[in-house]
């Protein structure tokens, strides 16, 4: 069916998958026959009845005594009933004999049942003496055997077509005595990357590159729905040799896929090539999401073109949102559900109302059900690649999703799993020295969203651990006056960590001459600050208001002069890499990252980065093993080592409540 | 470390998995380095450390002008700003020119920042006339860029050894240059089945054998958790046959997997075979679990074997509990925790006490989480393990499982999805003719379990449709009567199915004569009844009673004497293939499955197979097709057709309430 080009007409996902259905017929490529054992993870392409009655015969499925029930009647602990023994029933082989009144045959669990016997007695409720066996048990018709044909019935429907074959089916397909099924084809995907800025990874990077991280990860996701990837390269650049490589793709593959330049203040080379590769063309230009805006899709001789945002992250959602269901389709499978799981919201977020948005999330399992933590940072950071598990889909009509709000998250891979510890609270690179200390490894999942978040995510039991390092104003105590505060003396222990100097980070010259905080004031200097919730902002607004009160100030009035205060960063190491790219003048950081990036630093006091720990996982073994790490000897020697500025304590390990 | 040998020590799986690990040396075989397009599901086997800056520049993330964002301080949508615009900053390159007091550069997303900008500001919030832009919007410092190392700085861990890759972790890979990544070498597992009864696939089945279920079942699972596996063969039933092809595989193979032949009944060829290929032989001789006591796992040379049971429901959960934990270390992923989903209990079941036990389930999802019910059937069974998506591990000491109870379900696979559509309730093979006719297909799970069951799963809002057919012995009506008496009127809807004949199933000839009721009160005839709960029971003892009545006779006494009466069958099919083995004289079931077999009928009843739905999901598409289809003009025709003794109505399709 034609339909008209539409273009600039941004389209619901589900318009769009209406309209690709309608354009486009979605059916299998074809079907072929392959060995059941190499059939994991295919598709079934015909329905299966079963071939035989399943069990084929009456059939033990205890070791013991095959009797006719009616004959032990009564039978009792203080009461036996006495059988003859007339034989054996071995699995593998029918029983030749039969037994008549009061006689039975030992029998094995899978034998058959001998021809006058309806049940079997287990074998510990008997006691065989010569030739004769006493049954101190009576039993019910039918006990303990799997009836011929209760399973199946010859002609049977037993799988259905479109359903992908795990080990279960192949399994029970095997148990019917099938050696080779017939499975659909697998689409195969030509799949390029696009951009000016790309460059294949294992090259050089040249200053205002990127590596290409769509290629692979498309490729791999295209292998997790059942696909078959083919990288082509990165397109060239000029619409005469990227149509020619669109089109030889589409001659050798089901359907192409291409990544990047497509959004509009790029040139619209990417739309002219879709375009033009055959008829209808182009049929969806944007998306009514958020990302996916720049996403289009054209059909050139009944194969489908996919041109998907630039970002990864963004990829990867509108992948799973519009490519897998199609792809699935024509990879044969038959369901419409999207794999999602069940999760709570940790917190109260805000999404931007009056346009749908997909936000990546990070799993934590607490135990009886999943959370879903939004995770920090841009769709184009590689952090936020590296640490969102699936996203979520939230509509256009919803301003908040609150704190225990249900929601579901659609996974990027069926790889997920729940890690052994989850780590949340304020970002310390000294962590990964303690988890790398353990003899038994596990897996952990860190994530950094400050320490308050921390101390809320033990609260609502998520975490196994929080990093914190909170100053108390009041009684200038790090970390443990908050145990009362927020109330979780007895849900919670406070293990003492070690402590890290914090101070100004400045160019090594210190051309400005800051060395202190009444020097950042100066309208001469540009600081980079922390985000508001870290405890190096805490800090730092600490010592500011100490001066403000020194010089009877409005402390709003007078930050207000600093410049850059609202400049934020989040990370340690972005406050260092700013100051060494001359962004800034100063800011607020770990001498760790001063030291790494060759700066100069000015000391203003030793923090104490400790960790909240859940009480009743305190002997969980993941949890055990963190404490002993940190009390351990290695580490004492091995922290101020590897990171300047650190150092343990006499309490390093100590539970202080 | 050598441990003496224990036999007949029924160990737990925790101290098994701990002998294991005390006995051999746990630790991957080796790293090799792969191709990162090809690493999908593969083990790191070495920290990644960040080999750049992530972003290596200061990048825009949106289309836009470069700024300083001190120039638009105040901009208003009344009160715009103009700036100078000195050229454009376009991806891929840096830009030359840099930006001073009042000045900007138009910037594409993913573009660097040029020098003297410090935040972009978005196209819509501008409008550029001439030379100039005007700005109708003020912005933070650092608004809308992404800070170089703001990700990930040069050096930072990045990935720890030990997590398996899948296409988000691809995806960072990438963009931080990798082309190649080091990972561990899959371990290689050999595989045996066992048993004089066992036949392979594909060949044909002699009286008295089964075919092979376990072989391609574990060869799959062991791809699934990383190993490659390589199926060997049905073991040769004599100790030297065996010993020499056991000893063969270890030469060639990391691991050696054999299962069934393992039970005290069939003969100890196995232990001797695994006790006498290397040193220090058996060290594990049964586990203290049910199914799963005929376990055995001997070392020989530091490599592991394995002998799980038979039954491949049991070998499937003993290899998820026992063999795929020690894989996976050998494989080198570090992590503990297994693959579980929480979910809920839909009813209370009791649980043999005094013995921990595995217990196979099938996963419903009800939209906001899992539920677990658990599968009929014996461990022996073919449709236990086509149902079963995984199982739940209960202790010794709990007694019963509670309703709603929260419960973790280990899966077999990570293939696991929810279904589209969820019928649980009586079984009618006309159901999947509905669903075959659907023009859409949908997967869907269909649990049978009875129609209480059903009932009972709309009311816990887990089941999409329940089939039934509940006569009402009040009104004599089917169904309907049991949306009030179950409270479920404003939950749910009947919709009216079609008509099944309900009669005696006997020989063709019928020998006995049997033509009513009244008939199998006789002494000289042997009936199967169906399981409680059934509609076919309810409907015999409503029948029986009525007989009862008239012959004033008590009913329990009167069926006391019905012989069979106890037997019973949980399937129409079993109750039809018990009548034409022999080992029934009669039995009430449907006239389809008579005429399956060529037995003999006599019509006492039609019945009416009907359906609940909920409400609340009328509109789910599967449901609305679902609705369609059994209206349709097309299954009219079919029903009867395919289906002897079934017929719609005038009333199929309606909704009734």
């Amino acid at each position: 069916m034609a339909l008209p080009k539409i273009f600039h007409n941004l389209l619901s996902i589900e318009d769009a998958l209406q309209l690709i259905e309608h354009t486009v017929d979605l059916k299998p490529i074809g079907k072929e026959e392959v060995d059941l054992v190499n059939s994991l993870g295919r598709v079934l392409s015909e329905e299966v009845f079963a071939p035989i009655d399943s069990p084929p015969f009456d059939r033990s499925e205890m070791d013991g005594y095959a009797v006719s029930a009616s004959d032990i009647s009564g039978a009792e602990d203080d009461k036996p009933i006495a059988l003859k023994v007339v034989g054996f029933s071995e699995v593998g082989k029918m029983p030749i004999k039969e037994i008549h009144r009061n006689e039975c045959m030992r029998i094995a669990t899978g034998a058959p049942l001998p021809k006058g016997a309806d049940s079997v007695v287990m074998v510990e409720y008997t006691k065989e003496t010569g030739e004769n066996v006493y049954i101190y048990h009576s039993i019910v018709h039918g006990e303990n055997i799997a009836q011929a044909g209760s399973d199946y019935v010859l002609g049977d429907l037993f799988l259905r077509k479109g359903i992908t074959l795990s080990s279960r089916e192949i399994a029970s397909l095997s148990a019917l005595g099938f050696d080779k099924v017939s499975v659909y084809k697998k689409p195969k995907v030509g799949v390029f990357s696009s951009g000016n800025e790309i460059v294949p990874q294992g090259k050089n990077l040249i200053p205002g590159k990127i590596y290409d991280a769509n290629g692979p990860a498309i490729c791999s996701m295209i292998s997790e729905c059942g696909g078959e990837s083919y990288f082509l390269g990165i397109l060239p650049d000029t619409y005469d040799r990227m149509l020619d490589a669109v089109i030889a793709a589409l001659g050798k593959y089901d359907m192409v896929l291409t990544s990047g330049s497509t959004s509009a203040g790029r040139g619209d080379v990417m739309y002219e090539v879709f375009d033009s590769v055959g008829k209808p063309g182009i049929i969806i230009h944007g998306l009514k999401i958020k990302p996916g805006k720049p996403t289009i899709v054209a059909v050139a001789e009944g194969k489908l073109l996919f041109g998907l945002p630039g970002f990864p992250v963004s990829a990867m959602m509108i992948f799973t949102m519009i490519v897998k269901p199609v792809l699935t389709r024509i990879g044969g499978y038959i369901g419409i559900s999207e794999k999602t799981i069940p999760a709570k919201m940790p917190f109260k977020i805000s999404v931007g109302k009056g346009k749908r948005s997909l936000i990546p999330v990070s799993i934590i399992g607490n135990g009886s059900s999943y959370v879903a933590y939004p995770t920090p940072g841009s769709s184009g950071s590689v952090s936020t690649l590296n640490y969102s598990d699936g996203f979520i889909d939230i509509p256009e009509n919803i301003e908040f999703l609150e704190e225990n709000e249900d929601v579901k998250v659609k996974l990027f891979s069926d790889q997920f799993t729940v890690p052994d510890l989850n780590i949340i609270g304020s970002h310390c690179p000294a962590v990964e020295l303690i988890l790398s200390l353990s003899p038994t490894r596990y897996t952990s999942k860190i994530v950094n969203l400050g320490s308050l978040a921390g101390w809320n995510a033990i609260k609502r039991k998520e975490a196994d651990i929080a990093g914190t390092h909170l100053l108390d104003e009041g009684t200038l105590q790090y970390n443990l006056a908050f145990l009362n505060k927020f109330n979780l003396k007895e849900l919670a222990v406070l293990v003492k960590g070690y402590k890290r100097e914090q101070g100004i980070i400045t160019l090594k010259a210190n051309p400005r001459k800051i060395c202190s905080i009444e020097d950042l004031l100066s309208p001469e200097v540009r600081i980079i600050n922390r985000n508001k919730g870290s405890g190096t902002r805490t800090f730092l607004d600490y010592m500011l208001k100490a001066i403000a009160k020194k010089r009877k100030e409005d402390f709003h009035a007078m930050v207000k002069r600093i410049n850059g205060y609202n400049y934020e960063a989040k990370t340690h190491s972005a406050i260092a890499l700013a100051v060494f790219q001359g962004r800034a003048d100063a800011g607020i950081g770990l001498r760790y990252y001063a030291e790494k990036y060759g700066l100069g630093f000015t000391a203003l006091t030793e923090e104490e980065y400790d960790f909240v720990i859940l009480k009743e996982r305190l002997n969980k073994p993941g949890i055990e093993d963190f404490i002993k790490c940190l009390r351990s000897k290695e580490f004492q020697a091995l922290l101020p080592r590897r990171f300047e500025g650190y150092n343990v304590t006499e309490s390093t390990g100590k539970i202080m409540n």
